[in-house]
């Protein structure tokens, strides 16, 4: 029975406990395969189970234009739906938040459409949620950005001219993005020792970056920048993402054209995007930035950072769950989402469903609160110490790193899931 | 007739004359539509006709059963015939080839086939040759890098440390890669005057940068590097590239993260794509490495260059055709496509088929064989003069760059066609 003190529109049928990432008012999107192996297609996190939005089109609940004549729910990626745009995944959402209402007897009292449709989120496999076009990188978290400068250049040096001004970002590698539970081998590669030549072998310096991405919408055509104003109609949802790094491999390739083989080895992302929409409730106001920037960095109002909840944990082999090292939240990035976006296209660049754009490391302004081992250790000074006993400056074979978030409601979360990736031993070349 | 001094596996039934790109020695691979318009299929350059292979598979002449299986012609992309691998390839070669000899009357004497299966090249619309997953650009001519390296480092310090142990490369970005022709906006952005704070606006600095890339074929697992002495059968076939750059966005954004709107408006690739069987003949010695590079980096046979003659063009809207301010060769490059193959997975890094590898700006030894305006101009120092009258530094509104190439065999030319992309003026915001 309804609870008379909750808002009628929070209450599902399905139970959800107050600590779930996945209450009614989160609904994130995620590609899945349920456990009889049918293709994958498009579901909704709701509690401890998945809604098949496929078997929802099925029984003609989806009833916008654009929904019926797409069919972007039997798809094995959410690109047709980010297509779509704002009106459809709006008309979308309120369709699934009216068939999950405890109010609403559409689904609630339908058992054949419950059985076809809801299954354990436990039993499901999930699937990378988008054919990832490009993936670009940022570097905005002021703190991540001052910590790494100051260690490689010294403090009067951390923040090169630039980075006040534009959003520094690169191209990452679109190919090794993967679903979070799939592990990471070590890769291999070049690391120069101070006092001589090159050498092959396993990174020794693996590390984790600790961002959140967001996946595009319909996008805009090559020549024609998306503007500021325009952006945020073009972010579908946001994801955790674990940007791991060989900082060896990395520091001896970057000059002068940037990274690359120290981060292409993988990328992970947590299986379920949570729409912007979501998020609408946990809207804060952006950092202050000075100098101001350029007019097309400037966003319509203020409110474009979101408060989101974040931390790392590392858990060692002989460890039954992980050991948290690092706490912050989203809302500490300098520049924001559609800064980046307006700054990404303003040169012409085009955009297209399902591209990623990650935030780079995210960094907060105390010790606890650095999103990476090169951050929390100072490159290996100051190792940390697990309840196993044992220390860690980087990451070893066996240890598994894991990424959560979540924006904290009145009683409820709006939560990401995880991102979990486990280190394989290296294979190096005979 | 066949001319009797004439090897008959080199003619063909259509005249191609000595100075074609197109003879049957060549066979490049293209997507094209005919000009009734039907759907985008996959085509092969003969003399100044393409053969429609889909058509030719309809008739039933690939008998190969990853041919039959697969029909990897009838695509809006060749991704799938890159997938294949080297044994499809080779047997789809010698396929055609062999429908295209003047000794063979299969297609010859069928006027049927012939009528639905050959068109008039100027006729048909060519499109990109691959849906680009990942597109890596390198840096992988010592002459270039040293010339930029001197300009803006000094010549003490023009090649970092890293530059003679490994191809440094980087993630470029792929959905703004764009077929021959396809004309090109100039970009905005931030530019960064000597004496104040950043502006925006339109490049004053747009430059070519005169590149080979290559299409890879099925790649690799997630994990497992791709050995450089299998590196040979991962490469499809070869293409033109022009890496439009912006010099004063990309010098302004670059540090510490690498290119990233300075390049990412536009990337024009040649719309045949010329298999590596095709250039077995122009082989060559790769420059000598020293120091020699780690063995991952040391490729099984000396000959893993390829002596391709490449030209840039100027047109300006005064000019009636290209007046040429670039010769230069293919050979030259420090770096080789297998090492540069080699080095990208070395880290398990995954290629998937349709990838574009490109070289780097190709520059020459010599003054005029210098692979971008940046070098022929010397920053800006030293004008090109035009047969109009007029001269250049950089490019303006209304000037086409055209890029062609081609190995020159007894007789017969193995070419390229061209990449042709015209200068648009800039829309800045309002």
């Amino acid at each position: 029975m309804a609870d008379p003190t909750v808002d009628p529109s929070h209450a599902s049928f399905i139970d959800v406990p107050a600590d779930s990432h996945f209450p009614i008012q989160n609904l994130p999107y995620g590609v899945f395969t349920p456990p009889d192996e049918r293709p994958p297609r498009v579901g909704v996190a709701i509690g401890a189970h998945v809604l098949d939005l496929s078997a929802l089109a099925d029984a003609g609940l989806f009833e916008h234009p654009l929904l019926v004549q797409h069919a972007p729910f039997e798809q094995s990626t959410l690109n047709r739906f980010m297509s779509l745009g704002r009106v459809a995944w709006d008309a979308a959402r309120a369709t699934i938040h009216d068939a999950l209402r405890a109010d609403t007897a559409t689904l609630r009292d339908d058992a054949d459409l419950k059985e076809r449709a809801l299954f354990e989120r436990s039993a499901v496999t999930m699937h990378l949620p988008a054919r990832v076009g490009d993936y670009t990188d940022f570097y905005s978290s002021k703190e991540h950005a001052t910590n790494v400068g100051t260690m490689f250049r010294g403090k009067e040096n951390a923040l090169k001219p630039n980075w006040v001004h534009l959003p520094v970002g690169y191209h990452g590698r679109a190919s090794s993005i993967i679903p979070s539970g799939q592990p990471v081998r070590r890769p291999c590669g070049q690391r120069k020792p101070d006092d001589g030549p090159p050498t092959y072998g396993p990174t020794r310096l693996l590390d984790f970056e600790l961002e959140m991405g967001f996946f595009t919408g319909p996008g805009n055509e090559l020549g024609t920048p998306i503007g500021i104003d325009a952006a945020e109609d073009q972010i579908f949802g946001l994801t955790l993402v674990n940007d791991w790094s060989a900082r060896d491999i990395q520091g001896w390739e970057y000059v002068p054209l940037g990274p690359f083989l120290g981060k292409s080895f993988a990328t992970t992302v947590s299986p379920w995007v949570v729409p912007l929409a979501a998020l609408e409730p946990f809207r804060v106001d952006a950092p202050t930035q000075e100098p101001a920037p350029l007019s097309y960095l400037q966003p319509p109002r203020p409110d474009t950072a979101y408060d989101i909840q974040l931390e790392v944990g590392l858990q060692t082999p002989a460890l039954d769950a992980p050991h948290t090292v690092c706490r912050t939240n989203f809302r500490h990035m300098y520049w924001t989402m559609v800064q980046q976006l307006a700054h990404h296209t303003v040169n012409g660049c085009n955009i297209r469903p399902g591209d990623l754009l990650a935030s780079g490391t995210i960094s907060g302004p105390t010790k606890d609160s650095y999103g990476s081992l090169l951050e929390l250790t100072w490159r290996g000074e100051h190792p940390i110490e697990l309840p196993d006993g044992s220390e860690r400056t980087f990451a070893e074979d066996g240890d598994a790193v894991v990424m959560t978030g979540w924006a904290a409601g009145d009683g409820y979360r709006v939560g990401f899931g995880e991102t979990r990736g486990t280190v394989l031993p290296a294979q190096p070349l005979a």
